[in-house]
């Protein structure tokens, strides 16, 4: 068979990646697939540097828009990032009947019921692998592998800087700023890690594993997000203490009345796997009624890692491109037509554990007038830790897990506490997931 | 378009596992392929029993060869299990053209080539993401998520019995005869135990895996095994004291040499997340090229996560069958052309570190005869532990992990140990792998 034709648009560390990956495992790859799949044109603005990347037989031009119109490109590849030209650019390869492939999980998070909408009229399929935990192929598994199966539930490690922030305050008992430039100077966050840090990349990914999870459409705008921004070392090392680990989650979770989509930092038992997952890695747990509780591990960031995940679409597309367009693999696990528009939970709605923290004054009947609010609001307690008050100080740490709990009737209560005469400062409050 | 219709052969408790899961989750699968797949034949011996387990609409008969020979038929899924009968009904189902997907292992590791190589020539599709780990969706991941780097080794624990026994021996510090009773009587082990004990099921599993990572014809004849049997509760005891959990490894690896493929219990450093796997849970570390090292984790066996797998399968031979033949995706990962008979090492051949048990006389220049051996072979050391001797006793226990060894100097070593006077009993050796 004739080679696939590949155009690659951006390329910075994904794009250098993949072309490395692709030309160093040709061999490889055409022992799986039957043929070859070749890049054959690249675009970049600075074509000194893209020259020096790739071969002599790549065509190196300025201008995205002239891959796209070359009649011999099978595939565009798009690497270049954000939501304004790259949104443009991927819309007129759909336009050009291109199909294609793309690591920009913002695009797809923010714009995806559209960029799907245009590809479903042109019957191109769309690879976005990449978009999600790097390598690890958990829009396959989720897509295919699981394609038996109700999910109930996912949560994951999907932000790599932030889970590298978070194992380094634990191991070092770093602040957060301390951490941050720690993984700043190792290249794990960039110059401006707000996307990162403020949970806004973590909930671009967690919304489109909502959407292929549950059959719905693209849902980050409906999503709740809170970053690490605000953890303090003490809470890590309370947690800790009670065994154990926080996490900046995303969860996607089915309930009765509605999904619930969130980003926030959570308290997950150190015995579980997912705690576990340290440094850059990343891990997604599935939940799904047959199959049970599956987890995806892996690096979720990184030239290679995310070029496996783009030349694994490459692959799929030229196989698949040539099945009935009927019987292709929707591009969000469900059938468009089949994509149902359930409503997404507020916060107040959604339902956890809790860990709070309070600065008490050190004097009698403190503890039975916190009790007593949680108690009047319903809300059981599962662990508490009181620290000793330090010499010639009468102030102390009062640590308490609760019991599930609805985060409204949770936010009534830490009002009624602070407003306590004994509680000396705001409650700290972080959520503890059960995943089980 | 028309349903998928699937003719059912064994109706235990994977067959009726399969037929509950899709017929509960129909509209949810229905939503994603765009069609039903429908069970609508099924064989069993026990024909009274498989009419209760199936809707009336069901045709219900003894005899497999009748599902068949059923032309409305497209696709067979056998759950027969063993060589015999399984593999007659596999081949005629597949010279009749049907597709087949079967959770057979023991099947496919010992005529996977033959049954192959049948399915090539009749353009039909296999598909047994059943017969590894039970829901969790490895063989995609290997064959379609991994596709674009080289595999350099997996590892995997891959038989949940063994699994749940090596836990069960740790947690509770029980004997290996005591926690196989215990796994009997809550149904993770059968009454026959030998398959799963013994390393076989998980040789099985590997050798499948094997041939997908490397494009080699299915290798299970060489593979190198021994079971869990002779494991001693000391053992663990002493690898946990090193901060080691021992687990039954299933480990295939590229060398510039040949294939290692071997199963046999391993030492695995406790932090990692694969000693963190415990009870009748399975995981499958992959280490590649371009993605570095993923994980996959989840239920290993049970009748719904097993069906969960089979019922993937179906839904994608409905979605690749109309592709054409030549863009599928390969029987086991690579194009039959490309399969390359690469030699697989003699267990001798291969390099591991090791974990050395001795039970030596309490006396001076013990240790110093003992490590005078392993320096004449080349051996280093890494760690050691040595055992106050008991009261009124004058033996006592010495345990090494040395650096990595072959196989076929550590044997020697060990003999030349167990000649010195002062070594008082055949020295305990288990290997200890890195997995990094």
């Amino acid at each position: 068979m004739k080679p696939i034709q590949v155009g690659l648009l951006g390329l910075g560390t994904v794009g250098a990646g993949t072309y490395a990956v692709l030309k160093r495992n040709q061999a490889e790859i055409q022992r799986r697939l039957g043929r070859a799949v070749v890049i054959t044109m690249v675009a970049d603005l600075d074509t000194t540097k893209a020259r020096a990347l790739v071969d002599s037989d790549c065509q190196v031009v300025s201008d995205a828009k002239q891959v796209i119109a070359n009649p011999e490109i099978d595939i565009v590849i798009e690497l270049i990032g954000g939501y304004g030209i790259a949104l443009e650019l991927v819309l007129s390869a759909i336009d050009a009947g291109k199909h294609v492939v793309t690591a920009n999980k913002a695009l797809l998070a923010v714009h995806g019921n559209e960029i799907f909408a245009a590809a479903q009229r042109q019957g191109v399929m769309i690879g976005f692998e990449a978009a999600v935990a790097g390598g690890i192929p958990i829009i396959k598994s989720l897509r295919e592998g699981l394609s038996a199966n109700r999910i109930e539930w996912l949560a994951g490690i999907i932000n790599g800087t932030t889970n590298f922030i978070l194992t380094e305050m634990r191991e070092k008992s770093l602040s957060f700023e301390a951490a941050l430039h720690q993984a700043q100077a190792l290249g794990y966050a960039e110059a401006d890690p707000t996307f990162d840090i403020q949970g806004i990349d973590a909930a671009h990914k967690c919304s489109i594993l909502a959407s292929m999870a549950f059959g719905i459409p693209m849902p980050f705008a409906k999503a709740y997000i809170e970053g690490i921004v605000h953890l303090q070392a003490v809470d890590i090392e309370f947690a800790k203490q009670l065994g154990y680990r926080i996490k900046l989650l995303g969860i996607a979770k089915k309930t009765a009345h509605g999904i619930e989509l969130r980003v926030h930092p959570g308290l997950v038992s150190k015995e579980s796997l997912i705690a576990n997952v340290e440094g850059a890695m990343n891990a997604v747990m599935v939940k799904a009624d047959a199959v049970g509780t599956t987890l995806y591990y892996g690096k979720g960031a990184g030239g290679e890692p995310t070029a496996s995940a783009v030349i694994a679409d490459l692959i799929d597309i030229a196989r698949l491109s040539s099945a009935d367009a009927a019987c292709r693999v929707p591009y969000l696990a469900y059938q468009p037509s089949a994509i149902q528009d359930l409503p997404v939970l507020s916060i107040d709605d959604v339902q956890t554990c809790h860990y709070l923290r309070l600065g008490v004054a050190d004097q009698a009947g403190v503890l039975a007038n916190v009790t007593g609010v949680l108690a009047e609001f319903g809300i059981s307690i599962d662990a508490m830790l009181q620290q000793p008050a330090s010499q010639g100080h009468d102030q102390t740490e009062l640590i308490i897990l609760t019991h599930v709990a609805q985060e409204s009737v949770m936010k009534a209560a830490i009002q009624k506490i602070q407003q306590l005469p004994t509680v000396l400062h705001p409650v700290v409050r972080i959520r503890k997931e059960d995943l089980s």
